[in-house]
């Protein structure tokens, strides 16, 4: 049953930012979100990353480098609405 | 090198809900927060934490139980201004 859970709730928490960043790209309305938590977040991704190539674990590169994307996409219209 | 990296990331994604949960404590505006992405995130986080107590992984459990708390906090929020 596992086998399912895990990659179920990779594609989840990795997909999640696909419809903030179509409402941000819609609508240029970032208020509500925190920048703090944008730059610790890309920040963390972005060691996930490293973390991933250097283990050397596929999903975990696969996971991290499309959420570094996504989370990036936000923190840069974050920063551009300031 | 990597016994820093991974627990770093690990804190970083973590730790970056605090500001936002913060934010909308004060301010109560989730305008620009995307439900889909809440909704889909904190389901994902859910099922990472089963992931990490069928694998009996500590740093699993630990990490995505408070991220599923902070995220739930959002999710609260941004469904009572719908």
């Amino acid at each position: 049953m596992d086998a399912y859970i895990g990659p179920i709730a990779a594609i989840l928490t990795t997909a999640s930012f696909i419809p903030q960043v179509i409402q941000v790209l819609k609508t240029k309305n970032t208020e509500g979100i925190s920048l703090g938590m944008y730059a610790m977040f890309v920040t963390g991704v972005f060691l996930w990353l490293i973390h991933g190539i250097l283990i050397q674990d596929v999903p975990v590169i696969a996971a991290n480098a499309v959420t570094f994307v996504l989370a990036s996409i936000v923190l840069i219209f974050k920063i551009k609405s300031k």
